[in-house]
């Protein structure tokens, strides 16, 4: 990559680490990459985080196009979440992120 | 990675993603993925950026460990950056997220 290709490409790599560098959006992406999700299953797998964050996090993942909502028509009506496949196209990265942190921190 | 695993882990990579996700970060560390910089290369290299904000975030890449500096006895006096193995470590990581970006978004 040259310079000039570098230099458009910051700002949108830098904008991927600021989301990645949100408290608790890894966890919450990892439990996600084994799968569709209900809202009580995010709060099992990272019950330290509150329910007021947990809906905070998965609205910016929504927005942000890594997260999908799906409402099953009820009753009961079933409200899941899953990775889009921009989502799931960032684990490579997540996990590079995760073993130098591993090895090196 | 178990749960606990990356609960105890998840702190670490939010810090690494946190270092990253500051403006211009990232193309620093690209500019001394490439070899040894003095301070007027690094200047050279990202244009755009002030004397004082490079020397600020030269700063927190040494005090994260990612880059050392080295006087060479004079005269001149020469000083000069250079990445860590911790640094250079990271390259991957980076690699990986600056794909995604490029793909995704």
């Amino acid at each position: 990559m040259d310079h000039e290709e570098s230099g458009k490409l910051c700002p949108r790599v830098q904008a991927a680490f600021e989301l990645l560098s949100k408290k608790w959006t890894g966890l919450i992406l990892h439990q996600l990459l084994e799968g569709e999700c209900s809202f009580s299953d995010l709060e099992r797998a990272v019950p330290a985080l509150s329910s007021r964050m947990l809906a905070l996090r998965i609205k910016e993942l929504e927005a942000a196009g890594l997260v999908r909502r799906t409402v099953a028509a009820g009753p009961p009506i079933r409200v899941t979440y899953r990775l889009t496949e921009k989502g799931r196209a960032l684990e490579p990265a997540m996990r590079g992120i995760e073993e130098w942190a591993q090895a090196w921190t």
